[in-house]
């Protein structure tokens, strides 16, 4: 095992009904900004109970947080929260409103350009602080410190960390998710799913339970996520696949393991240039990136094979083989397409892909930092 | 699932060489009371890399605290830290100095008797801030807010618990459990073992993540259990073994589940009557809970006979016995008998400890409050 800090401070209140306890985890006094994505709170009743559990506080709001969150969008709430002296954020919806709360949170505080946190690394000093009420488990982003940002102008996708943008508290309500969209619960699988793969399946370093915790999500996302599908209602489903999502990416799994995370840095870019989901991305990218790594992640690809799709017959090469497209056909078992060409994305992307990534520095992907321009080339031109 | 609060603030600092860096944990200005127990951290090497990641800071000392950690012992701690202006504490030993030093810290600014802490349930409105170095992995107290306390001139031994009491930080280095006598490695390993099995194997609740995490916690045990008493130095298993008793009792597996504890509460009474580990204590008393409480814990027996260890031929009856006696034999593998006899103790005790129970309440112990004086009498009987 590698050594490893572990910190995650975040307050979860799980079940149902949690929304109303939300006043007693944010100071009394505070003035409140509640920040939201395209409305949907405003129909299937999360923002009621919000302003019920809020009842007398003194509260301003910010809606219109888009999918992949603009920062032009974002520098619009900083200036409300500067001006309006506003001194704790409630995110109320998906990653993306999460996300987008986490920026605003670093930016406001931030002396200078907040966009150089993201594209210069500039190191977050002070945040406001901030809860979450998720109502689409996927990214993780409600127990965790990242951020992804998409500044619009040049279409560039980067992301941040820092510990001072753990949200104080999160709410996952499982009924908050009853009303989404089919293709929301498809991509929130597929998200946790790749999240775990990132953190599992790269080399062996005797982490054994780090390793089991690992396939347990995914054993779970496998048998809970066709559920949510079939029955939105499912009220258990629903917190099984929300749970496993939180603790996809809260850094339990990843805690003393390597990590590869090269899917996702492609993946930012199709979504950047073409505006795919950031799961179609990763439905996409994932199995192309095994299959091209497959002889340095060979043990942990034997591994994933038997215990978590229970194959154990034929040669080694086989069962690599099996597993990857059992993996391919998981996602698209959920609703979500794994290739380039099921999203009208051509071949023509990959030359401009690469000139992005090489123009910010050296290209060195993956748990081996060994994932060059070519080799992202030949990932994308699997993936075709 | 049923609902759940989780919240932990406990930063993990994990591995080899991770002492050195408890400087920065440690606020600059504070005056540090270091406790520890019997002093083999002075012979093996742990207190002279705390002293060594220490230099220069104002550091006072305290030694001397004994396994199950009595209470006459902390009060002396209490009086040095407010005569001495003491304003943060490190623990450096196992699960007593960790939670003897619980106790000292919620102590210090407790007014009245600290002891109505346990006693009583006294509320704990404030604590003295603390970090630990854990040298024995077993209780878990390292990442969570559990003390038990044992009062010597009453014989009793009682627990209490508060957010107030996490520790702001644990190292977990498993080279300073090198030198451990092998009757700690193998208490280690079975008071893990059943902090698991009192949060997993009590009744369904459609919590597959949690069931599966905990089922990780258990086989890493299993496996890597054997591994540490075969070859002290072996660094991976006595890591693996670590991490796996802190996430056994961090508030992880038993979020959203039912939980039984009666083992526990029954072994208390055994320590504090006849001086035994609490590791065999719960050796003992598991067995035998789960042998007299087998109808109602039916369907996870047969989960966990199934999933633990591979159990999948016979009859229900025969499937739930041989996991129970499987587990009974694990336990005595590592080295950790299970039965009173084995250490002196005769049935005389069993009255003696229903009369300690029903002094104080009705006994209603178990995840169904079931476990009356009349069970604990033939779940004691059993385990003659």
């Amino acid at each position: 095992m590698e050594n490893f800090v572990f910190y995650n401070p975040v307050k979860i209140l799980f079940g149902k009904g949690q929304i109303a306890n939300i006043a007693a985890e944010i100071p009394a006094d505070a003035k409140i900004l509640i920040t939201y994505g395209g409305g949907s709170i405003k129909t299937n009743g999360v923002y009621d109970q919000v302003k019920s559990a809020l009842a007398g506080r003194n509260v301003v709001e910010f809606g219109g947080i888009e999918p992949n969150p603009h920062l032009e969008t974002l520098l619009k709430a900083v200036e409300i929260v500067r001006n309006e002296g506003i001194d704790f954020l409630l995110a109320v919806g998906g990653g993306s409103v999460l996300d987008g709360t986490k920026f605003i949170a670093a930016a406001v505080p931030f002396v200078g350009d907040p966009w150089d946190i993201l594209a210069k690394n500039a190191p977050v000093k002070a945040a406001v602080p901030f809860g979450t009420v998720l109502t689409l488990p996927a990214t993780g982003s409600e127990m965790n410190t990242n951020s992804v940002i998409t500044k619009w102008e040049t279409q560039e996708k980067l992301p941040f960390s820092s510990p001072l943008v753990f949200p104080r508290f999160s709410v996952l309500d499982p009924e908050t998710t009853f009303s989404l969209p089919v293709r929301q619960i498809s991509n929130g699988i597929v998200d946790a799913y790749v999240h775990v793969m990132e953190q599992y399946l790269t080399y062996p370093v005797n982490a054994p339970l780090q390793d089991r915790m690992a396939e347990s999500i995914l054993k779970t996302l496998i048998e809970e996520g066709p559920k949510t599908l079939a029955n939105p209602q499912d009220y258990d489903a629903r917190a099984n696949v929300m749970w496993s999502a939180t603790l996809a990416l809260n850094g339990l799994i990843g805690a003393g393991v390597p990590q590869d995370w090269a899917t996702h840095m492609i993946g930012h870019e199709l979504t950047a240039l073409h505006g795919l989901d950031h799961a179609q991305t990763l439905a996409i990218v994932l199995p192309s990136t095994l299959t091209i790594k497959r002889d340095r992640k060979w043990q942990k690809l034997l591994q994933y094979a038997q215990r978590v799709w229970g194959i154990v017959d034929g040669s080694e090469e086989a069962r690599v083989t099996e597993a990857i497209a059992k993996t391919r056909n998981f996602f698209e078992s959920v609703g979500v397409q794994t290739r380039l060409s099921d999203y009208g994305v051509g071949l023509d992307t990959i030359p401009v892909i690469i000139e992005r990534f090489e123009k910010r520095g050296s290209v060195a992907l993956g748990e081996y930092k060994d994932i060059n321009s070519q080799i992202v080339e030949q990932i994308l031109t699997l993936s075709a």
